[in-house]
């Protein structure tokens, strides 16, 4: 009977035409998803990228989970909405335009605002992996600018 | 004069109006922040929540992670605009209302889509902690519901 009615109900929501009975709870297993390379126009160094998770509509989160081998960063971006790093492991590095640059160790969380352009990455010497989570504007998370010259990476530490 | 310059930089950024400028890049470091207790309205057994970020407007997001001792478990709620979790460890269990009980692993990502009314938490025998990612809609990420009734949660194993 609980079976019935949750049917019952389910179609009636349905029929309804709500956004959230079009889509049911889903797990996406471990190992589901293939790893990524962080594509050489983007990116310096050799880069992991593990997109996990991009919310439907009218959500508009999406998250993944980088790696930077050392001395592999991205190159300089912005996020129309921002975007939410959590550092998992190693020790990385940060820095947003004109601003310093600065080290950041599992557990630390960066807040990049809406259209401040920055990079992050590895330090020379060591690995970095984060989570990174933003919002879609318009269907797009980040805007690619220039990458680093060698003179402004190298003048991270 | 460090301090100084960025005082004046913040404040002619803060009177120029745009949202971008208004929050400058922000790291919060691990250990910063307190972890709290899951309260006892809305979680059953022993539940640490500890919140780790809310994104300024316009971005809407928010994000923590949540360990839950063995048997522990939220009671039924809803998200209005979702609700991502990502396993980091333990084995747990997660239950859409009318849907079946679904073991989730590290790693494992659930995606429970607008108002769909669900719990989750450990196993009887076993503790499991996610991070969750949800994003706010007029100001609120979720509506709590009921607790599970003990015959509900003893028939998830």
């Amino acid at each position: 009977m609980k079976a019935l009615a949750a049917t019952v109900m389910s179609l009636s929501l349905a029929t309804s035409g709500l956004a959230q009975t079009e889509q049911p709870l889903k797990i996406t297993r471990n190992g589901a998803q293939p790893s990524s390379k962080g594509p050489a126009e983007n990116f310096s160094g050799a880069v992991r990228v593990d997109s996990l998770f991009r919310a439907d509509e009218p959500a508009r989160v999406s998250g993944g989970h980088v790696t930077f081998e050392p001395g592999a960063h991205t190159a300089w971006h912005t996020h129309p909405l921002g975007q939410t790093l959590i550092v998992t492991s190693g020790v990385g590095l940060v820095q947003r335009w004109g601003g310093p640059v600065q080290e950041i160790r599992p557990g630390d969380i960066v807040w990049i605002p809406p259209g401040e352009k920055h990079w992050h990455g590895g330090t020379p010497t060591t690995g970095m992996s984060h989570y990174a989570i933003s919002e879609q504007l318009h269907g797009k998370s980040v805007d690619w600018l220039e990458k680093l010259n060698p003179s402004q990476y190298g003048a991270a530490r």
